[in-house]
């Protein structure tokens, strides 16, 4: 049976429980931007991170790993190559990866690879709403999210003012967050890689997306409570990732 | 006719409030240490930041773009094939470029690069006293700044302990700033995207390149009241740039 | 005549005070995650960090420098070009420098290409056990540190709970430190690059590795004093470093 989205808070408060029993190792392509916060988000989180790009060897790193992340954010032949690399060890070893289809709506050839990399069965693909109509062709709309998870046996996780997760039965509305969210580099980016740790305790991927999606709204919150401005929210969202507990979290979440 | 050095506090704070208003995209090659830098400090000021480097998709990114920049902080051949194509792409679509030529007082082959690229017109550089010398092969005296902006028909934007803008005509000294900005690796990297930013909503080069130094220089004012050392200082930059307004431009200033 | 362990705290008091004197450079090849916290913890402690890896220049900023890192945190073709160009150029000039063997233990090709490099004489090589494992095929006790570092003719900074330094004759054991180090990514690889700083001031290599690794731990404990997690962590860190004092210094190390 299916969790409905109302259990997601006690959902995502285990997930983060095994997150910070088990200590995944997460293997992250990602943009040069993103690297230093997405391995400090995993960090304060409970995962382990490791980033390496180079070819004869990210294949090794990927069979250890217990998920992978595929950012598209810099799209540079070094990284394209190690995604190859990547996702055949991924699919190999059973290992779950996620799809950050970052900016393809600034850049057709960008979109294009990130249309062939859904046919490698990404388990989950975060992403924005302009991210999405470049990706799909169609607008942003729930039924639509809804039909293209089914469709590509994925889930959609898209992130907004409302965040929501689809994955053709289940459909869940996050209406956690902040808007200095958007004024720190590459904390989406950062958001899919924890999809990614979630994934690597939890095989209904689902509820992983949904779990950190949710984990990262209500850090964010509890970060701009203390914030005065961009530059001390992205250092309060790790502290608050560091510390968050499951009070917090059942207190916290918006989840519909 | 000119605004007078006096009127840049005005300046700034007109050019700051329309960066807020318009959220200019920059696109930035910069150097891999100043990368996250860089765009923190962008979307603190209000502006988008893009940084890709990929030479099939760095075209479509400029042209979408208000401004460049152009750091030659890593001087590797994947940025300097980027370089060619995005500053084509800026003069076909006639946006502002800025080139920052950090380090090329340590490096011949880097600073005939800068060179080269002085010849491609960008509205302003942005470089310290040797990086000057390095590059005009004189002493960065107020005389010998003004003749080469005047002759190359660029700004020179020269950081020190008091900045001079320099348009051939017009020469401004800001008085801002503070110690602790040399402390925190890449600041110099992340003002000259400002000025590029700057650049993208002001069409004279002079007053938007005067104004990016200013702003700059307040920031770091305010962040060292607030700052016990270099770690805190790069948090409270980025709180005092998404906060800066209009009463403390005005009141902090120190123009001449 | 060595100096004891004990004398190790004014020791590092004095190599400190050099290093605010002097603004030694170092050059540092390191991994894209830690260029920045790498560039700002060299700053803090009071020297000037280059970074750039490109090989038609790399020899040229080396020969300027006072010393080198090599970190192995990203194994890309770049970085393995700029390395042997890097080793050449300090060799030649006399510049010491040190090895860090990141992660060789989820990599052979990154191990043996490790193993080559310390034929290269490093002066010192900051690693932990597992790496030192994966380096030296044996396990990480006192005798076999000091054995390994005896026939290499280099310094072995092992660190973990608690720090090792052995030159094959002298053993230190430092005790400082917090687990919240290993929350921040990279942070291990800017002490790699502190224990560089420190010998581009200090010719006794065992004495320079065992300050640095002294300086990093108790500027940790200081930071976890006052931090609330990670992220606050890696801002008071640079703090601590930065204000770091003789008296501070000498009442909180525990070496013996």
């Amino acid at each position: 049976m299916h969790a409905p989205a109302s259990e997601l808070p006690v959902i995502a408060a285990d997930i983060l429980a095994r997150v910070r029993g088990q200590n995944p190792r997460v293997h992250c392509i990602t943009n040069a931007v993103a690297q230093t916060i997405t391995a400090n988000v995993l960090l304060a989180a409970g995962a382990v991170p490791s980033m390496t790009l180079a070819v004869d060897e990210v294949g090794q790193f990927v069979r250890g790993a217990s998920a992978l992340l595929v950012n598209l954010g810099t799209f540079d032949a070094e990284r394209r190559a190690a995604t190859v690399v990547a996702i055949d060890a991924a699919a190999e070893h059973g290992h779950p990866w996620v799809l950050d289809p970052v900016f393809i709506n600034r850049s057709e050839p960008r979109a294009a690879y990130a249309r062939e990399l859904v046919t490698r069965m990404p388990k989950a693909i975060r992403l924005n709403r302009a991210e999405y109509t470049a990706l799909a062709g169609t607008a942003a709309d729930e039924s639509a999210i809804a039909s293209y998870a089914r469709g590509r046996n994925t889930i959609i996780g898209l992130t907004g003012a409302t965040d929501l997760v689809a994955d053709g039965a289940r459909l869940a509305a996050i209406a956690n967050g902040h808007p200095l969210m958007t004024k720190v580099t590459a904390l989406g980016c950062a958001e899919s890689a924890l999809v990614a740790t979630c994934l690597a305790v939890e095989r209904d991927a689902w509820q992983a997306t949904a779990a950190a999606l949710l984990i990262m709204g209500i850090a964010g919150e509890t970060a701009a409570e203390r914030a005065r401005g961009p530059g001390s929210f992205a250092v309060e969202i790790l502290d608050a990732l560091h510390a968050l507990d499951r009070g917090t979290l059942m207190a916290q979440a918006r989840v519909s």
